[in-house]
This record gives C-alpha cells, sequence and structure tokens, in this order.
C-alpha cells in the first residue's frame, strides 16, 4: 500500500508592489484598489509554504531531500523577488497585475519543473501577504 | 486554461459562551462538557479564516477584492459575534448548543449568499477557538 | 561576580468578564467601555508570562525549578480563574473593575509568597488579552 | 442534509534524533542528511494537529469531545514521544529512518483505531518539526 | 502605595522603503546597506506596540482607555505610514535615513504629546519590521 | 541629546540535551530535572533574540548594521549549536548542567566582545526553548 505524505519547506522575501491597471484612470485605480494602489508603492513580508507529495523513500525517509527543495525556491522564488520590486523588477511578473493571486500562479510555473526533477511532485503553494490574508493555488486544480 | 486559486481573509472577533443542554441535569452537563460547562460562561478569541475560490480577474488580478470580503465578515459575522454571549445575544445560534461546530455552520449560512453576489464562491471557514483547536467547514462538502 | 538571569513560564486560561462600573448608568458605561460593557459578557484566552530572577543554582542549572514555578501559577491563577467569569467566579476580583490591569495586580499578590518560598524572585506579569494588548506588572516598580 | 465538520486538536512533545541510515558509510550520510546526521542527535519541539471528521451531534454540539481526543494522542503520542530520543527509545520506530514523513505514518497507525472507538474518524495529521517544514499525511489518502 | 502597570496597544502597516545615503556611490550603498538599497525599493508588514505606563483609575481599571490609545496610534502612525513609502510619503521622515531606528525616534516624538493629554505616560515603543529584528525606543532612556 | 535605540536580531538553532547532574543518583536527576533528564536525550528548535544599544549612526541610520550582527551570531551560536548535542559536542559547556539558564550565560561571553568591536553594545539576550518558557540575561545586571 502506498504511504502518500505531503512535506512543506516555507520561505521568506520582502517586497515592495502597487496594484494598478494601466488602462485605467487614477479614479478608477484608487476606487478599485483603495490604498494598495498608492503610485509610489508599498510593501509586505511574504512568506512562502511549498508542499510536495510523495511516497517517503525506503533509504532516506525523505519524500523529498528538503535541501533540494529549499534550493529551488531560494533560486526560483527568493532570489529574484526578495527586496524588489514586483512591479518594475521583476521580468515573470511583467504585463499582469501584481496581485498575490497572479503572483502565486507565475511562482508555480517557476518551480514545477524543478521540483519534478528532483523526483517530487508540486502540489500546492500558499503565499501569505499578511496575517489577515493570504493566497493558495493547486495547480490549477480544484481539491474543494 | 483555467487557473484557478483560493484566496483567505481573517477577521477576529471575542466572545463568552458556554456549553449547556437544557434537557440535561447539571451533573450530566458537567460530566459531559467539563469546565465548558461553567454556568457563569468562559470566553475566547476567536479568529476566523473565509477562503473564496475562482480564477483572477484579467482586470483586476483579484478573485474577490478583499475590502468587499472583509465588509461581508464584518457585517455578518464580526458585529453580530464580537463582545456578544453566543448563548444569549446571537439570534442565529438559538435553539443548539453553541458549540464552535455549530457556530461554523451557521456562519456558512449567513455569508454564502452575499460572497456569490459580489462573485466569488465560498469553499471553506476556518473558526480557531484556542491555539489547541479549531474546526474547518467546506459547506457539507468532504474534500478528505 | 553574580550572573542574575531571568526566567519565565507561559500558562494560559480561558475567561469571560465585562467592564462595568455599578456606580455608573448604562449610557456612561456604554460610552466608556464600549462593546466590553455588553451586560451577557464576552471573553478571551489570556496568556499569563511570570517572570522570575536568580543566579543559577550550581547543582540543577536552574534559577527556579519550572515545574515547581507552573505549578503555582496553575495553583493560583489557572485553577480560580480557566473558565471561569472574572466578574462572578472569582473572590479575589469583587469589588473592583474586572479590567486586566486590575486583575494582572492581584495575580502578583497571589503568587508572590509562593515564588518566594520556592527560592525565586517574582519580578515581573505579562497578561496579553488579544493580539492587539496586554498589561505587565513589576510589582509597582517602575525599571522604565 | 449532512454537515459534515472537521475538528482539529494541537499537543506537543520535545524530541531528539538523527537522520542516519545504518548501511551508508558516515560520508554517504553526511552528504544526504548533512547536519541532521550529527551522530550525538539534535532536536525539535514538535507541534502535532490531528484532524477528526464528523456530523456535529444534537446533543453535544461535538463531532469528537476533544477531552477524549486529547486523551488519545496524549497516551498514543506525547506520552511514548515526548523528551524521548525517537531513534532509541521509540519502539514502533524500530527499522525506519526517524524522519518526519515515516514518523507521521506510524503516529496514524498508533491513533486511528481509538479515534474510531471515540465515533470519529480520523482524515489528516499534521506534524510540524520547525517554523520553516512539517509534514501532513491522510492516512495514505491524496485529497490533492 | 502606587500600582503602576505597563499597557500596551499592538497597531500595524504596510509600507515600502529603501536605505540610500544620497550622499554616497551606488556601489558604497550596495556594499553598506546590501539587498536593502535596491534602487525600487522593497518593504515590510510593520508592528508597532506601544506601552503607556500608569496606575489603573479607580472608576475605569484602566491605565488609559485603549480606545483613545488605538486612536492615537492610527492618527499618527498608520495613517501617515500605512501603504506608503517611507522615503517619499513622509513628510516627517524627510532628510533622514528611511531606517526602523530613525522611525521609531520619528513616531515617539509625533504621538508622546497626545497620550500625555491623554493621562498616560509614554515609555516604550516596539517596532517590528520582520520576524528576524525590530527596534525598541524608551524616548531616549536607556532602562538597560 | 542622545537618541538611545535598542535592535533586536534573531536567530535560530536547534540542538538536544538533557539535565543530569553526573554526582546525582538515577533517582535524584529523575526527581529534580523529570523528563528532563531522559538519558538519550531530548531536543528543541531554540529561538535567539540579541539585543544591542546604541545611537544611530547619521549616514546609516544603524545602531549596528544587522549583517555584522547576524554574522557573529551564527559565528559564535549557531554553527557550535546547531543540530548538535549540547552536553557533549560544545566545548564550551562542559563542566555545567545543559539548562537554558547556563546556556544564555555562555553565550553572553561569547558575542559581547566581538559586538562591542563592531560599534555595537550588547545589552540583552533572550534565548527561547519552547513556547512556554525562555530566559533572558542582561550580563549579570539587573533592570529589574
Amino acid at each position: 500500500m502506498t504511504k502518500t505524505v505531503y512535506i512543506t519547506r516555507r520561505e521568506t522575501f520582502n517586497a515592495a508592489h502597487k496594484l494598478w491597471n494601466e488602462n485605467w484612470s487614477a479614479e478608477k485605480n484608487e476606487e478599485v484598489f483603495g490604498k494598495c494602489s498608492n503610485k509610489n508603492w508599498h510593501g509586505h513580508n511574504f512568506l512562502i509554504y511549498v508542499t510536495v507529495k510523495g511516497v517517503p523513500n525506503e533509504d532516506t525517509g525523505f519524500v523529498i531531500n528538503l535541501k533540494d527543495l529549499s534550493e529551488i525556491i531560494k533560486r526560483e522564488v527568493v532570489e529574484p523577488l526578495d527586496h524588489k520590486n514586483l512591479n518594475l523588477d521583476v521580468p515573470f511578473l511583467q504585463g499582469m497585475l501584481a496581485s498575490t493571486e497572479n503572483l502565486v500562479v507565475q511562482i508555480w510555473d517557476r518551480i514545477d519543473g524543478s521540483i519534478r526533477k528532483s523526483g517530487g511532485e508540486l502540489v500546492k503553494i500558499k503565499l501569505v501577504e499578511t496575517e489577515n490574508n493570504f493566497v493558495e493555488y493547486y495547480g490549477g486544480n480544484e481539491p474543494y
């Protein structure tokens, strides 16, 4: 019988952003995005939780070596995002709103392949923006 | 391809309650509910996490505007429950035990319609009573 | 040379209370205490942190045995307050407002002697009411 | 209509362990497990969250009495693991790597039957090793 | 005998900033401030804890009404800083480095007078920038 | 007027230890140290908070560069203690009980000089063993 276990690694990054739709007037942006549309930016301490599933290996007891998982997240997420401006500094976020929803989808595409090569299966990313709000993404799947 | 994202908003409220079955003797209540049956009430700092799923809107990057979601929770949950007595002050909890399990089910019914009108789909409520216990409700669905 | 170390033990209790001055009208109570004056009570998960100072004992490495400190707090604080109503169920809070400020002062007087008998010196109590407010008391001393 | 609710209880334990494969050289262990292979052990404050699902009972408002659930976890998990060495002191972990993945699977088998006898259905265990990593297990099921 | 109690209120704000000395070359800024010197800004979720001391009032049980304290912090700190750029949007931070050290000193000067008018004595501000670093300020006093 | 600010850096390490007095019988050790005397060790996730005071530098806005402070803590505390056995692997803890009280005093002596060379003044170390207990040390000073 398979014993599928889900393992999660947390990393952190701090970034600036604003919510701003170029096609809208300043008034419309203010109306929809409120304080988040401040033209001079604001920022957050983001927490990212990446979950990989698999059957623990008999020799290691591991679903995936957390050292490998941590390195993937640091290379693909923390390095391009930490102490950066999500709107200005991040090539893979160009052409879209810098919302946490859009960010979590883009992060999935950046790490999914590397995790697969390490022998794991990416199943969930949780991205925490503040203690009062976070997003979760299952690669487009809808478990509930 | 659809990119369904799950977004969660946290709000808080502080309330008093007791666990007490009117049809039972004081001894039976004490036996089943222990300290929670204290006739003079006790209380908690409750945390509520409301999760909505959807595809991020292209113009806003949002599944749902958190301002709208927050307002719904404040109007339907925080206002009637914060600094209240769950047994005495809350019409929608009358006629049932004031347990977190029953509370989370009632909250669902209060906010589901309003969230739908805002364009979101309510999929989960997590209600935290203490650092050691919480309940989750998926509208009667059973994802696992 | 003395090596004075400060050691802190955390315990928790959940209680109901209201802020209500018997000598005032309902309107005056509402005006001063706001939601906290709800006549049917509300409640909190309280966290209490008790700090004792001393020089670590050579044989044990301890300022005070945390088992002893925990037992004192459980007997003098948790037992009389947990799942209780601060206004109705707690003899040592009678005749005063059931505020956290008054509560922390009363707790000091209940545990100070027992801690001294265990060989420690009580120097601080921190009492957390919500994630947004807490009180600290140094036995009337004013370190800053 | 059934109103299935999920309720979770948290308990804690502190333990020592090391990751070490007896069939490998010291170099190989060091290469795969890094610092976790230190021969003299290291340790963690583990948090365990046990989730049970069910329909709230009409008389109690409970899915399961948390007093019962807490007692099961304390007897089957906390007592054999708290202030213990996972590699040396725990019979049910013999013959396997002392990883959190393997630990969470073994804990499931220890508590599943007792929870069923108490009228609940165990559906998830979350085991937190540090603020940066945790594992989740659904009894071999794969909700996502 | 006076019973001086210390009471603390927490508020939060999210802001962008960068550490940048105009009199230095880009290389020097990079060398001293590292990632924090990114010209396009980064940001944080700041937590501010404001501590006021006093003797609890007999009629209210309060050192200071937390409603008043919260309003002062919201007006003088949260409103000018939340969802703002500390370098560009905040008049009282002009002409100095936008470090948390400098920020906490400026905040003191903004709220000290208002708190005094409300009958309290400001004694400490703690400003948390990330889970790994925070500053504390006692108005220039040095309690230890 | 001097504007003394206190800045704190947090680091973490995970270690095994036991409380055991070599001069005592097993029974006496068990009686005094309880579960902490388990001969096969147990362990914790330790959090260390190091506080340095000083006047913010005009050119940097810093009391001390947190990069320097972090490096000192990593070199002198995290490297010798992380994933180690406090009783067996740590030269500077030999000949004394491996209690958090003794550990915090030893850590002070290891980092005080390096911090002074970096231009800061070490004034406090807080060492957290579990969510329920921690110690604080002010270099032998007694601020309260």
